[in-house]
């Protein structure tokens, strides 16, 4: 595995779980007014759509980071709603 | 341009500015408290070894929509500094 591959696979690994600690302070907080709606849902339908490129280029990175981050977004929309 | 390009210029583009309306809550509230520090810190890492990743690469789609995002996002974080 060669250094480009290394720094890729580094780069989808921090920003996908980046996403943890905002999931983890707004369910301890039960407070995410600060974060916008609109960069939530637009964000998620950004990662989604992502996630089909990944598919149609069979690339399992693509696919995998996509994947774990839409699963974290989506809780931090969802926490969002619930404790609006 | 075939469907999967612009499936992928389509995910990137959204992605890169669902961050816009975050600078813009979060300039006119003066407020960021629910906005994690460790997520905005590890996620402004990410997108810089996505950029670097991307001149490695030659990619300027890669190149273009982490630059952009970075801007964004070192952005949200100097407003959350600076409105604590």
């Amino acid at each position: 595995m060669d250094f480009v591959m290394v720094l890729g696979l580094l780069a989808a690994t921090i920003t996908t779980f980046s996403f943890f600690p905002q999931v983890l302070k707004t369910w301890q907080t039960k407070s995410a007014k600060d974060v916008s709606y609109i960069m939530l849902i637009s964000f998620n339908t950004g990662i989604f759509l992502w996630l089909l490129y990944g598919i149609a280029l069979k690339s399992l990175p693509i696919i995998l980071a996509n994947s774990v981050s839409l699963v974290f977004n989506l809780i931090i929309l969802w926490l969002k709603i619930k404790y609006r």
